[in-house]
């Protein structure tokens, strides 16, 4: 009987070393489909950041206009990177620990086949301990379910001997993956701050090389130009470029503020708590759909 | 009459900089706000995945164990970073964006007081028409009129003059600041991306350097020993560690679970859906409290 109660405590052992990892695998797998989905959101808030930046930037005099667009081009292309991001983590991190179920189901499924195959043994000693005490003398019935409980008893060392090689590879498996799982993580991670960080490098260099003097001389030609005639830019010695007329910039602002009024509350305060419900989805990544990150 | 309406259009060209600014300034405000949202939800969840991984830490093998607790420590210090972001952010990019409200307060009222005395120009103007047209031999009445008129014109261009100077100033002080928040904004993410890129290489050292065959043998040591002993684990030549009886671990993942079970729905699905209105606050910063992003 001694045998049957080791037997008993190993395959706790072995239980609870599969209940333990399906639950922290569990939760691992819903943490880190949770962290893709908020690096999703806070690159849907930069989509619109960029969007702003790009209606901004037509509404204002060529060297901020010029400024404006290579910054919004950059913290574009970032979200590109996160973009990719939150693809490789599902990819390479949220699947893999999904894919993780079946296999605890299938270990789920072993150590109750075990646990039947343990309990005949059980069920066949006891039997045999019951004719022993009642009919002693039976010799041949007692040489009956002497050989039974034999046969149980192989049966339930076979199967304790797969169950142990099963959860010996159950968990060098387990372990393997952990650890790539997690360096997987890392890898993708280090990826994006490495490439966010180089493209930063440069919006920092373009915003600092802008030159506010030149757009205000743009500008106070513009404010005395509209004195003498609203519809057309006076010709100006300290503006030769091509940018165009305030009027028709007016005529721009007056659209964009349209479209945005149309679209979306003006105000500020509705703003900010609007948009967390907000459906926008940004034009660069409807072009290659299927790559968009589900919305939850 | 020319110059009142070339004044016109003057202060059109100030309200629609005024106006056109009041509206960007304000989705720059409201965006980036929820850009430092988004940031810290995803502050929160990492936070919660290092709260797991200390809590699995605990229920392995010392060399995992050991792994797990130093992984779990460096995706702490990106937290930590990531909220020294969240900070910066609201302090030097949505702070100075919200501020700007009062300017352009201030900026509406110059120019509706610089209506009114333009309006006066204007009431003073047809006065004097009417007077010429009923009473054309009244000199003293339309003398009196015209130096009405004067008056009023005087007034009119102090007044322009003044705003002109003020929407310049204006206008100077708003292309400087779009430089700056824009700057801080880039100087504040590259900050957080070298720093995260740092404690990430770091961290991969460590999870690369993981030994599993040390912790298999610690495995195979533990299934074997409980076959002897539930409650105590057996001397093992190759494991000299200070790690906890399995049983105690037992113990402790039982704790671990019913706390989790206690506090949050079990079931993956509803997992990954209730942990995005949890109302969990990350200890680390219940400690230095004051500093944690307030939820919206």
């Amino acid at each position: 009987m001694n045998l049957v109660l080791s037997r008993d405590s190993q395959v706790k052992t072995m239980e609870n070393t599969v209940a333990n990892a399906e639950k922290y695998f569990g939760q691992f797998c819903a943490l880190l489909a949770a962290y893709a989905r908020k690096t999703a959101k806070l690159r849907d808030k930069s989509d619109l950041l960029v969007k702003q930046l790009f209606d901004y930037a037509n509404t204002e005099n060529p060297e901020l206009q010029r400024t404006m667009k290579n910054f919004a081009e950059e913290l574009a292309k970032v979200q590109d990177y996160r973009q990719a991001e939150v693809e490789r983590l599902e990819m390479k991190v949220v699947e893999p620990l999904k894919r993780y179920g079946v296999q605890f189901k299938q270990m789920r499924a072993e150590m109750k086949r075990f646990n039947s195959v343990r309990n005949n043994e059980i069920k066949q000693l006891e039997k045999l301990e019951r004719l022993r005490q009642k009919s002693p003398s039976d010799r041949h019935t007692i040489s009956q379910a002497e050989s039974n409980v034999h046969k149980a008893s192989v049966d339930a060392a076979r199967t304790t001997q797969l169950l142990e090689e099963t959860i010996d590879e159950f968990q060098k498996q387990k372990l393997k993956d952990i650890q790539k799982i997690f360096l997987d993580f890392v890898t993708i991670e280090m990826a994006f701050h490495a490439k966010a960080l180089e493209v930063y490098s440069s919006a920092f260099q373009n915003l600092d090389g802008y030159d506010l003097e030149r757009d205000m001389e743009d500008f106070r030609a513009k404010l005395h130009g509209a004195s003498g005639n609203q519809d057309a830019r006076p010709a100006s010695a300290t503006n030769s470029s091509s940018t165009l007329p305030w009027s028709t910039s007016n005529q721009s602002i007056q659209s964009t503020l349209q479209r945005q009024e149309d679209s979306e509350d003006d105000s500020e305060e509705n703003v900010l708590q609007d948009f967390s419900d907000s459906e926008y989805e940004p034009i660069r990544r409807q072009l290659n759909s299927g790559t968009n990150h589900p919305r939850s």
